[in-house]
């Protein structure tokens, strides 16, 4: 709980940054400037501005920064006024921005609308709340200015965004600001580029990446890994449709859940369809095709197909966020009597994965629970609840989890264990979680006949583990900075030819290690050998084996290891044997 | 050619029995009759009519039949009149279909149209030929009367189809009749349920076909196939979205194209792209992604992801035709001088996986080259296509593939070789082909740096090898009746014990097995061994083993072949050698 609370904190000191940054560009650029919204985001806060024709320069940020210096060190205090309607909308009669979202609240039915004044200095309509001060705000930074629609609306007008964030010590914005330049770095983005990974066309549309082949290289090999993980739980692999009549989502609920986020699909001969914004609902159908019985249960269902969401094209960028996503989903329909062995299967897998990938360890999993108030808001039976809750402590406990209990976390439709990861320069990965589902099965009339002969509703029971190929692939490419572990690299051995006379030999190796399996480059052009091995080290292939007279003659190879560097010559034999133990281990 | 004049023949003699089938309609069912259309389709002909409220019973087919047998023996003349519109009008006063169509043939400019008159029984607008009279129609057999809206446009009126058949002998009539029966036996529909393969659900709707993991585990195993025959020719594999702008098929020519059968999709938040109908112009803009030099041709894409037509909602049923199908597709970019090897390779690809089914060797192979009377109608440099079409018969020559060169079959944009099969029981396939194509790189401007440092539009040569993955399942259960080879069949050995003592033992041998990657089914339900092995007989299994006292005590397994029955007693280890033999040897 502490993290929670201090969290909460660093968010009031960043909300009040935001005034503090508002009240500094008020101050420069004076009654010209009509202000938008200024809240927290994640490691920070932003303020939207419209000055107009005029925008942001760097150096002007650097003036506002300098200005909020100035602000902090005057510990102006932050007062809360709570004023009527009509008193707000005198208050900010020059304000377009603001009046529009008095009105709204308006609308709503408040009679009352709360401002926070900063000393005498600044005034923003805004619910709090802020730090007693403005002296009590951290270390800050302003990170950059970048264009940002009024609500979103690429039909509204272009605001300027400038970006800022604070931490509550010095070194902990520092270690921040020396994360993102990490991350920068890393960009998935710029590495995808640079190792040909993935590519947009304009033809095609942004939002929509074309996978190359050393892309497809490392999708399949995680499809492969994560397949075999949860063939071995007993999932089945099925394949279902990207279209379905609305229907199907209407009686799931998702029709209205991502009502502006579905797809509709059309054509000149009538057809009404939609693209499938989730995979859930396309196997409650599988399961549906048959009569069931107590006895056939688990039954589990896993595929790889692609979900639609129609992203607002302005936020769409780099494979983070784009129309499809290619989702690893998988369900498990079973007894109540069942659902604590799926559950421990499900930990296992997202834990045999996760360890191949070096990231288990360094995790925190919650447990998230119903509120104990006021049941009105789930779906399902108290008894089942009860029952599952304890359930799940009980895997937490004898699975040394050491789950967190977070209260009012539980889906709609049941508890559910989240596991949250970090990766190399910390940033957190929240993508596995195990749900149970007591409402999916009702609504989609699911049933096997008990032991009784009688109908039951199965309980499903949902796993995510890498989520999506698209988002994991940021994520691989990010913590592992594109210097891929040898089973997932899409190159793993280069070969490089010393001379003329070495091009046949090279050949030879080649042929041997590909027929083994092992993605091979090989690179017999004339250039020089350390030009040849500079290129292979930029595309991070993991060995590079390099053959002159030598090596033919000593039928051997000359190793290169990435990041340790020469390791000598090796017979052939050798280094497949070993570079096979080291993809089938998958060392990282 | 002879087979092409005898289709032809066969065909015209198809059409004489439509009019004959149209006469004895008339003669039964006077005046009220409407007549629509009539002719031919593969193995058949058919006549649309309008009864009224009247439905045609079998009862009525079988009368039908016995009066075309009387017109047969009659051996009317068929006698061709060429008449004005205008008389055409007052010979079909009272046919509101015919109407319409000559109404057409008005707009298209005609002056006269022609009646075919069948003796003095029955007279139809019709261009012909005919046979000289009605006594020279082979033997023949009505099949079936079904639904067919007036120019399959479901607004208009539903008529009456009745389908007949007919041959030039006998023989052929029973043989194709037998065909049929078989056909029957084997229709994908009703074993694909048996199996349970694949299913559909009204709540997806028709057109979108479920695949269980049984059904998955058959495609995922061509997929493997195909893959691993496709790299040892160097295709590296690709994945690219299932939308795209429509800007990308106005180039390709697609939009125009398939203007009817595209499904457009759009969303609330303004979106407006197209779901792909053809997989080419996506891999395209992975070759443009880089500037490419002589040095990296040939580049080989392939992919396994779905295209989309919006075929028309009356047509869909099966896996024959859906809105997506998961099309298995390839493209080499390559030079002029490089085509020829990389048509040997594509042929190669085609005749290993086709032999890896036993269907190569009955097969037949058309070199498709264009109409030399007028090169206009084609698309690139005639120089090219003499290049190109000189290869293909030279590869055709030292492959041994006798091709038959089909002049004017060639494609706008290249000549190409089409490989047909039979299967099982005599149906083509007309499924693998290999197309070289001008067009589409000048169209995308793709281009490389030739070795004088000038750019250059490559070839593109298109391949399909099992086309998609959803018609070649449909080709593979009526193939093989639902027994496939052991390495295509979802589950490869069945593990039955004879009593409650053996179970353990069962379940050691099915994890032995399942480490070894052999798809099992382990059965130990309280219910005879003769019933269990029943079941597996039915579901097809290839292997059946059964344990007992005998086999627990010698660690043996008692083996049954699906269609050789009992082989006795076996070692397990020499089980799982020789069947893992067997799947690795894809033998049939």
């Amino acid at each position: 709980m502490s993290t929670e609370k201090k969290q909460s904190n660093l968010d009031i000191m960043r909300h009040s940054a935001s005034h503090v940054m508002a009240a500094a560009v008020k101050q420069i650029y004076g009654d010209k400037v009509k202000f938008a919204i200024g809240p927290t985001i994640e490691d920070g806060f932003y303020y939207d501005f419209d000055l107009g024709e005029q925008t942001f320069s760097q150096a002007d940020l650097k003036e506002i920064e300098k200005k909020m210096k100035h602000i902090v060190k005057q510990n102006l205090k932050f007062a809360r006024e709570d004023v009527s309607i009509k008193d707000a909308f005198e208050k900010v009669k020059d304000q377009p921005y603001k009046q529009e979202l008095i009105k709204e609240l308006e609308k709503e039915g408040n009679k009352k609308v709360s401002f926070y004044k900063l000393g005498e200095i600044f005034e923003d309509l805004c619910s709090g709340p802020h730090l007693e001060s403005s002296g009590k705000i951290g270390p800050f930074k302003l990170m950059k200015v970048a264009g940002a629609y009024w609500r979103g609306d690429e039909n509204n007008k272009m605001l300027q965004r400038i970006y800022g964030t604070a931490f509550a010590t010095k070194e902990e914005l520092d270690e921040h600001l020396k994360m993102l330049e990490e991350a920068e770095k890393r960009d998935h983005r710029k590495i995808g580029k640079e190792l040909d990974l993935f590519t947009f066309s304009d033809l095609v549309g942004p939002g929509l990446p074309l996978f190359a082949p050393k892309g497809v290289a490392i999708i399949d090999e995680l499809k492969k890994h994560i397949e075999e993980v949860c063939r071995s739980y007993g999932f089945e692999k099925v394949m279902t449709p990207h279209l379905a009549k609305i229907d199907l989502y209407e009686i799931s609920g998702h029709a209205t859940k991502f009502s502006e986020e579905l797809f509709h699909v059309t054509s000149s001969r009538g057809h009404d369809l939609v693209l499938k914004p989730v995979q859930c609902p396309h196997q409650t159908q599988i399961y549906a095709s048959h009569k069931r019985s107590y006895k056939d249960l688990p039954i589990r269902y896993m595929e790889s197909e692609k979900q639609y969401r129609a992203e607002k094209a302005g936020e769409v960028g780099g494979l983070n966020r784009v129309y499809a996503i290619t989702v690893e989903d998988g369900h498990s329909f079973c007894r109540v009597d069942q659902v604590k062995q799926e559950v421990i299967n499900m930990v296992n897998i997202i834990r045999d994965f996760y360890r191949a990938l070096g990231l288990w360890g360094n995790h925190w999993v919650s447990l998230s629970v119903r509120d104990y108030s006021d049941f009105s808001k789930y779906i399902g039976e108290e008894k089942d609840w009860d029952i599952c809750e304890k359930m799940l402590q009980e895997v937490s406990d004898e699975m040394g989890l050491k789950a967190k209990k977070c209260e009012g976390e539980a889906a709609l439709y049941g508890p559910k264990l989240d596991f949250m990861f970090k990766d190399a320069i910390g940033k957190e990965i929240q993508i596995p979680t195990v749900q149970l589902d007591f409402a999916t099965p009702k609504k989609f009339n699911l049933v096997y006949t008990n032991e009784k002969g009688k109908e039951e509703n199965p309980v499903m029971v949902h796993r995510a583990v890498l989520g999506s190929y698209e988002r994991f692939l940021v994520l691989l490419i990010e913590h592992f900075a594109g210097a891929f572990p040898v089973w997932l690299s899409p190159i793993q051995v280069k070969i490089i030819n010393i001379g003329a006379d070495h091009k046949k030999y090279c050949q030879e190796v080649d042929e041997r290690l590909r027929t083994q399996g092992i993605r091979m480059e090989l690179d017999l052009a004339n250039e020089t050998v350390s030009n040849k091995i500079r290129k292979g080290e930029k595309d991070k292939i993991p060995y590079i084996l390099v053959i002159g007279d030598k090596e033919v003659k000593n039928k051997e190879v000359a190793v290169r290891k990435r990041s340790e560097g020469d390791l000598g010559p090796q017979k052939v034999d050798k280094f497949i044997e070993q570079i096979k133990k080291e993809i089938e281990d998958k060392i990282i």
